[in-house]
């Protein structure tokens, strides 16, 4: 871990199952076209409610992954 | 989408099973009186321990609904 | 002003032409089942983008009035 | 202590006295209409001052409650 | 409104009109290499001011966009 | 720009017109004592209602201005 | 209340009595120097602790006047 | 006061009386155990209600004491 | 719940598997020491990110027990 | 440390140095026009780049000093 | 300074050496892709122990350049 | 990295040097009645002025370490 600079990324993701796979679900898109990904933290959990039911969680994250 | 009001008010659900299930329990709850509820946002996650394990999850939310 | 007791809400308003129309119907609307309001605190100012265009100011606010 | 669930208003009480009575003042008027009342969080104390002494005091809290 | 993720980026607009001019000439910028931006939340508003007079409103925002 | 002071003070102005109108009659109010006005911040944003109006508007800004 | 500047200075004031204390202490010394004083806030309580037991309230608070 | 390092707990106060008893209870009992506390900081104020009245207040403070 | 006092600790919970399992670690471990567990607050969720996928959910919570 | 009044003013230090000296600059330069100085808190820090390199660290602190 | 639209990332500089040098390096990282960087806020400092000793600094930081 | 916990605790260093020496200060200290500590986090920087001069640098820091 010698002198790196990191970039972070914000991230929504959104799932009709749950807060940790809407948080999985941002992490995968993002592991397509970024390599290096080292960390994550949560920023803010919402969701969308349709007729009296959760539809969508969305929970915004930011990503942290190496420069290179 | 025209040019609607909506009220938000704050709801606190409790559950022996999870986080989830708390905001679940609140949402299903509201939409008892409730109707057109459209958004939450979860504000703070607490909890009761009793005898060194978790009793009760406590998740604060805010519920968005339209205002006819 | 004797000892009065206020009551706030959480309104969030909406409109296509801006961020002051958006408190102005919120306030509008409120005003039809609400005596009494005295101030008002904009609390987060959003919006939606459709076609790279905004469609939609959201602000909200919360809105004190005289608890009688 | 089931899966309640609990709503959250928020009200200012104002006092001549001070922050306490402010408080007190809120909780009473409340009581008047709402059951079931369990916990306060403090938010905010603010007051008004005239003629280089304080007027009013102004405390504003959130008052949780069961809904039933 | 399937399981989508979002990205969200912070961008700085500035006007010498105004505040709305300000966000607005932001969300118009970014149209240009962003497609699909769906919503925006203000963060911060700022301006300089030269010989007493507002010269520029600079208003800070963040910009979701579906990632594709 | 060299090894240069600034100095912050937090003005709230109060308009009926609107929101921009209130930041820039504060500004304008304070350049009448104040000279090097720098930049300004806006802090918090609120109004007073009367009869179900927006009777007036009050923003609070920081404003800073170099020390000579 | 047309359209009026307010300014709003802060002030930590100190007491061996009490929170209350401390902020009466903070508007009297205030009210020496500055007229036409409006409304305070209050921003932080703390104190120091000697031998055990609290030898000084340390209340901050914001206290906004007219400028003339 | 030449370089010392100082250790900040969390302590959370209740009492029937009032805010500042339940500040000073907190810092008694942690008197019995800590010496050399130097200062507290308010960080929240709750309380309990019972039917109707506040049956016990719950300040939160952080207390810093010399470490040696 | 006569005058009691609190103390909050500050713990992380580390998890392969999800957030309320890391939350349900750090107060299973916290158990082995302390008596009189009585609450918990989230604090904060991160996690590590290894080859595209979440290694590990950290959870920080604070945790509220009797003083005896 | 009899019932003291304390009034905090907020000043940002420029340097082309670094954080230390900025806030350090702004010191000395309050020092000129206020005796009783006592306490600085660091606000928030920021910088000018220019061509690639840091041209300016701007650390804005808030200053207390006695009123007497 | 007309209408520009600037566009802030948010990076984390890791250093051995300390705060200021962790800054330095983020920002000499990006001006290897930026042009046109205009300014930075510090957003987070956090560090590494290992064997007791600080072995890294990390500062998180803003920074906003022109979008051309 | 398999299912640790961490606990946080929260230190102030002074010194008449500079931040960094604070920190470092702090975390020695630390260190020779802790193992394991991993972290750090900066909460805030405050110093004493006296006569014109910053007498001493407090940094208040957040250490984690693994519980065993």
């Amino acid at each position: 871990m010698s002198d790196h600079v990191y970039k972070k990324i914000e991230l929504t993701g959104s799932s009709s199952i749950g807060m940790q796979d809407a948080i999985e679900t941002a992490v995968a898109k993002a592991s397509k076209t970024i390599n290096n990904m080292r960390w994550f933290e949560v920023i803010e959990t919402r969701g969308h409610i349709n007729d009296g039911k959760i539809e969508h969680w969305q929970v915004t994250i930011k990503v942290g992954f190496t420069l290179e």
